[in-house]
């Protein structure tokens, strides 16, 4: 577009995730020319997000305070310690309102092909705040995916010896799902962990 | 994710276009937590295209100067003047290699849908420009859309009045084309269109 500073914007651009050169020139163009006050918007808000947004000193969420609003809370329940992969996840856990515990956010999972292994996740953080004395029960919400199974195997290893309880969330037919639709992967393994039903 | 400065971060990305809430999610997080060098020169780079990116006085194009380096070149031929929709268009016409006339960006198209006019697009100021004494013929590199195609009927009947010569790029079987695989729409125009060989 040849202007240096149009350019620059561009190459910024392509930090996103999913934003190629073709994408990242459509959305300089935007900005520029229809969404001039969305684009001041968004520079002021990443600087302060970059100078304002850290992680709990308990949860390792994202917070601007030391220690996040939930774990200061004192209607959540101590014993329970939620792990899940990001804060993402977290805000679903929140969305069913069945949990009432508080959470451990590892930001990320163990990934050998990435070069994520427990030392990068700070795992022993972890250990710290689930051997705190309080934490009764950790139930391990990461993904169901390789990577989030490996972390779950390697959290359990880290604290079963230490007497704390371990818990890993069902796996198995979606609410609402038909048996025609669901991959033979997940019927094998709904089989396979099927409930004795009560009396 | 419980810190307002994170979710003023979320609100502002949905101002890309294509961003919905769970993308701008997922990339608040990515830049916050894998990113922020990338991030910090995104939320520079956007304050400083803001201050320093501005229109071309004489193209429309966008610049950082009163008229940018492309209509300031002696190199090209002034004669011929290229209207195109975006920036992005212009940049595709130079990478053919086979223009060396100059251009003038619309910085958009005629959509009434969108309550985007002859007077919003400021036609006014290409009537100018290719009025101006030097330009001979006007080429019309708009998109084969509807609000292309209506553009450049529009600009047509602007121009032409003034003598000035107005002509439209070529439509038909892209090169590399197979007839199996293109649109009967095209294919019709291609045979509408049909050129007579030389001998």
């Amino acid at each position: 577009m040849n202007s240096s500073g149009l350019d620059a914007l561009i190459e910024a651009l392509r930090c996103l995730p999913g934003i190629g050169p073709k994408s990242a020139q459509r959305l300089a163009y935007h900005l520029m020319q229809h969404d001039r006050a969305g684009a001041a918007r968004l520079g002021e808000s990443i600087q302060h997000a970059l100078s304002a947004v850290r992680h709990c000193q308990r949860c390792n969420t994202f917070t601007e305070l030391d220690i996040c609003e939930r774990c200061a809370s004192p209607r959540r329940d101590p014993e329970l310690l939620c792990v899940v992969e990001t804060p993402v996840d977290m805000n679903m856990m929140e969305q069913t309102l069945a949990y009432q515990g508080l959470y451990y956010v590892l930001m990320g999972k163990i990934s050998p092909l990435d070069g994520i292994g427990p030392r990068q996740l700070d795992l022993e953080r972890l250990l710290t705040r689930a051997t705190d004395g309080v934490v009764r029960e950790v139930i391990l919400a990461t993904n169901y995916t390789n990577e989030g199974e490996a972390t779950a195997h390697y959290i359990t290893a880290m604290l079963k010896p230490r007497g704390i309880g371990v818990t890993r969330i069902a796996r198995g037919i979606p609410v609402g799902g038909e048996l025609e639709y669901v991959d033979s992967g997940t019927l094998a393994q709904a089989l396979r962990e099927r409930k004795s039903l009560g009396a």
